[in-house]
């Protein structure tokens, strides 16, 4: 074993390791050497080597999402750390615990004109669960008196307290950082000052930091019996599951939703969840909505006393239009972390876990009859058989395009969804439950899909199915820049040479200024990317072609896949507006 | 003309107008669409459209590099804007300006749940220049009024006053902000919240905004004959020259320090400075000095007494440690902006330009006779001719390929360095004089030298030619990937499979460990890079195709070029070290 001889570099690697922080992804440099010599040489931890700190956090937040537990970041001095960012706020609004830790100058380093240097110090101030500005070691100084056994200055006896002192803030507060990160899911920032030599190693360690222990207070429990009553009074409930990691809810819980005909339950693809009398596809179902002013009065009808949320953030806009629109009495939100205030009505936070909240709330609650779901229900199908009118009538375009790739996701592979187009598209189908799916909602950017994916796929062991815009595939091609692509990843990219999703929204033009600074029309080819990252390349650009090439493109294979599915630009918005309209015919006389 | 209808994006648009910002790089979305139609409606405008923002932030810096002028970057909300924080740095720190300006949801969207929805307010307070959180327009709560003229409710009246007093104090912020750019040189960040619509336009503007200069104080003058006086009272001086533009120090500034025998002045290829009795390549120079810890006593004699910095950030770490090692008895720092402590040993600042400052200082001094410089001069040529002689015995390795690369590059072609390695081996060489050299030494970052050369190419309308190592060319790829590349930019990518710089370093082992985590050895084809975007691939893996390739590189051709040179992985650091032993003999015996 190499341990660094600078106390803090131990101590932190000591620290990470007891409180069982197992992947670290590094990126090069040589402020944070120490830490590099740290992890690498103990077994105990998995390490990874990603040059692209943006691309680096990503793929540290897709391990992350898989294990459920916190993934140390390690880069060196200055700029590198800010290329963190996106991945850090996508992290605190996704509830993704990730450690970073920056190797840093000493103070009197920082703006005196040195290279590779920056006021490092809480930097994420604005998206961290909780940030330290590490103490420098003062060991050095110590070191430089070289006294004899016996025969310490007094200076020297006065440094050695200083030293010790530090060492012990340092243990409390990477203590802390790390129990925080594990509790309350939230990304931490740790700023370590090295002062050179960087490289010195030695076989024992330097110090023998301790570990504190924080107690984690015992979540509150709510007052069941009136809460069921509640719950008994209302009798026109929506239950809105945002995105969850798969078994996020039990068999039960989702048995007592299922069972209450005063409950309708909309789900995304991200929530992960699936019961035959739910409702998915809630665009599908809400479309109508925003077409039809005229039919307020219908989806008044539908309006809910109750709204109970779980999970966390919500892809449909029309869900949250509808919601805001016709809102309900009361809003309940279920999350041992946070809750959003999303359609301006909370009026409960119960702060514990989804499933544990349903089942409490359902062992005591016989539900009473009510006619609030049936209308929902028959809605819910005659959307389905309009859904599948319109598919058979349309031509080839994006949204073809999904419905033959979904249909083709071999069963237990994981999907990870881009942003922006490709979540909204996947949003009007239903996903086979043995499809787990996750997409960087925190934040819905477009900058790391392609690595938090690639990091999944490691972290998953499994098959993991990457869908993917062209933009944001391209935004984010150094996601494939390192030596941790497995074999049976899979990357399709709907290409519409364009940000296609620019073409869908209201008020947009067809002018060069639109398709050069709206639509940001492209073509950059993706044959070479796949060239530069060793991923067989395949496309196709109509319908036969698509279905053909999906016949094989999941099965075994030597290198990793990427299959390009060309559509047309100029269409996909007509087919897209053109779905809605023809679902809003699907509104019933009356209820 | 179009003017978008919320007030706020035209007042910021025709406020960018009025404080001359010409230039306006933009990254596609929908919240700030009204920005858009604003600046793309202009033909005042110079737009460019570039999808990361990460590499949209380094092309704006690019732009500024090389006009001096404001360049305004404009981002949709959420995670978007976090991505422009590693060329925000870089501009704060290089004395860049840049006008960030960042579309944002109303205050009451964030942090409830909604998408692309971050706390973008001050998310760049530790290095920008000036940051506002602009107010929301409230002019559409007015026009819900919907009145007939001379009919206002009351209510209406109070809006209008509050929207009235909300223009007015937007318009302060953002002149006091366009001001501040301007006049301090550095980032400056408006976040904008727009409430939808967002593509509303009109054919007249919907705001009459007014422009609020601030006036900028007189520069305050130093008591020139006193400090001529003390000026010729220091026997030995050094004058260190950073970054400067091209053109920074005139003629006669020039005349004045060379024709002191009490001055030395040292250069760096960013100094952009040049004459023959100046000391170029400081590092060539100074070498010795790490190397012959024995002869303190020669470099002792060498210890200046006054040291007069100018410019901005050294690269040369070798000077910083012979200052720190032996340092002046005063240390002044002219510049308007700022001075930084690098030796710890700042006496005064001059807040005026460096060419104002030395032409000010020179008309009333008459240099007195010294001994200073002749044994710098001894050694400097001795110097000289032991890199010769060393050039002339080693194998093709990176340092031969600087050389030769360096030796080629057409007259009068701008050259931009990529940081690490690249920008050190430069500084072994004497460009040179009508080569301007820039790099990115405000944080010294990898990430963003290609995106910054693409944006000096299209600045300056000459050709540039990229110098870059492998690691931050691929780290960068994405600055490729826009429309403005020109025909005559050219790229050299000095491929030694890794980070080459770690092996230079100081405590590094050889091991599968060092080479993954440190060294960080890839083999990423660069051919597929170019077909990606364009360029004319070439390679050179030994001198003599090395010297071929170059023969014809730099000719006019039809599409831009990229030149790759394979240097030996395992060998440059013994070349460079070796070098540095070599020079160490050049030490003569006495002075």
């Amino acid at each position: 074993m190499n341990y660094s001889t600078i106390p803090l570099a131990h101590t932190l690697v000591f620290l990470c390791r007891s409180f069982g922080i197992r992947q670290v992804v590094i990126s090069p440099g040589s402020r944070n050497a120490p830490l590099i010599l740290g992890f690498t040489s103990d077994p105990f931890f998995e390490c990874f080597s990603i040059v692209d700190e943006r691309s680096a956090g990503f793929f540290a937040l897709g391990l992350s999402q898989q294990s459920g537990e916190p993934t140390a970041l390690v880069c060196t001095s200055g700029s590198a750390l800010l290329n963190y960012y996106p991945a850090v706020a996508e992290a605190y609004y996704s509830r993704v615990p990730l450690v970073v830790l920056s190797a840093d100058r000493p103070p009197y380093k920082v703006d005196i004109g040195d290279g590779q240097t920056i006021r490092q110090e809480g930097v994420f101030e604005k998206h961290i669960g909780f940030q330290a500005n590490l103490l420098q070691d003062v060991s050095h100084a110590v070191d430089s008196y070289r006294w004899k056994e016996g025969e310490r200055p007094e200076e020297a006896e006065g440094l050695l307290a200083l030293q010790a002192e530090r060492q012990a803030l340092n243990e409390r507060e990477i203590s802390r950082g790390l129990h925080l990160a594990r509790r309350d899911r939230l990304p931490v920032h740790f700023n370590a000052p090295f002062e050179e030599p960087l490289y010195g190693t030695s076989d024992t360690p330097v110090v023998a930091p301790v570990v504190h222990r924080e107690e984690t207070l015992p979540e509150s429990e709510p007052d069941w019996e009136a809460l069921g009553k509640k719950w008994r009074s209302y009798r026109r409930k929506i239950v809105l599951i945002g995105a969850l990691p798969p078994g996020g809810v039990g068999e039960e819980a989702l048995a007592f939703l299922a069972g209450d005909p005063s409950v309708v339950v909309f789900t995304e693809t991200t929530s992960n969840v699936h019961h035959p009398s739910f409702f998915p596809s809630i665009d599908t179902i809400l479309a109508p909505l925003e077409r039809s002013e005229s039919r307020a009065d219908f989806f008044e009808a539908l309006r809910p006393d109750l709204l109970l949320t779980i999970g966390g953030m919500v892809v449909s806009k029309k869900i949250k239009q509808f919601l805001r629109s016709f809102p309900p009495l009361e809003h309940w939100h279920a999350d041992p972390y946070q809750a959003f205030d999303t359609f301006y009505v909370l009026t409960d936070h119960f702060g514990i876990g989804a499933d544990r909240f349903l089942k409490a709330l359902g062992s005591g609650v016989q539900p009473g009859s009510s006619s609030y779901r049936k209308p929902w229900e028959a809605f819910r199908e005659a959307c389905r058989k309009q859904r599948q009118a319109y598919l058979n009538q349309i031509p080839f375009s994006d949204m073809v395009a999904f419905q033959d790739i979904l249909a083709r996701i071999p069963q237990g592979a994981q999907v990870q969804l881009a942003n922006s187009s490709t979540v909204r598209y996947a949003q009007l189908f239903d996903m086979h439950p043995t499809n787990p799916v996750f997409c960087n909602r925190g934040t819905s950017g477009i900058e790391g899909s392609t690595s938090t994916a690639v990091g999944a796929s490691v972290g998953s062991g499994n098959q993991v199915v990457l869908l993917s815009g062209d933009l944001s595939f391209l935004y984010d091609r150094n996601g494939l820049w390192n030596s941790y692509l497995r074999a049976d990843f899979r990357v399709i990219v709907i290409n519409n040479q364009g940000g296609g999703i620019f073409r869908i929204l209201p008020g947009k033009e067809d002018s060069a200024a639109f398709e050069t600074y709206f639509e940001t029309v492209q073509d950059s080819p993706l044959a070479p990317v796949c060239e530069s990252h060793g991923l067989e390349y395949r496309c196709a650009a109509s319908r036969e072609d698509l279905q053909k090439a999906l016949e094989d493109f999941f099965s075994p294979s030597a290198k990793p896949r990427l299959l390009e599915v060309k559509t047309p630009r100029k269409l996909n918005d007509r087919v897209l507006l053109g779905y809605f309209d023809f679902l809003t015919s699907a509104i019933p006389e009356s209820l």
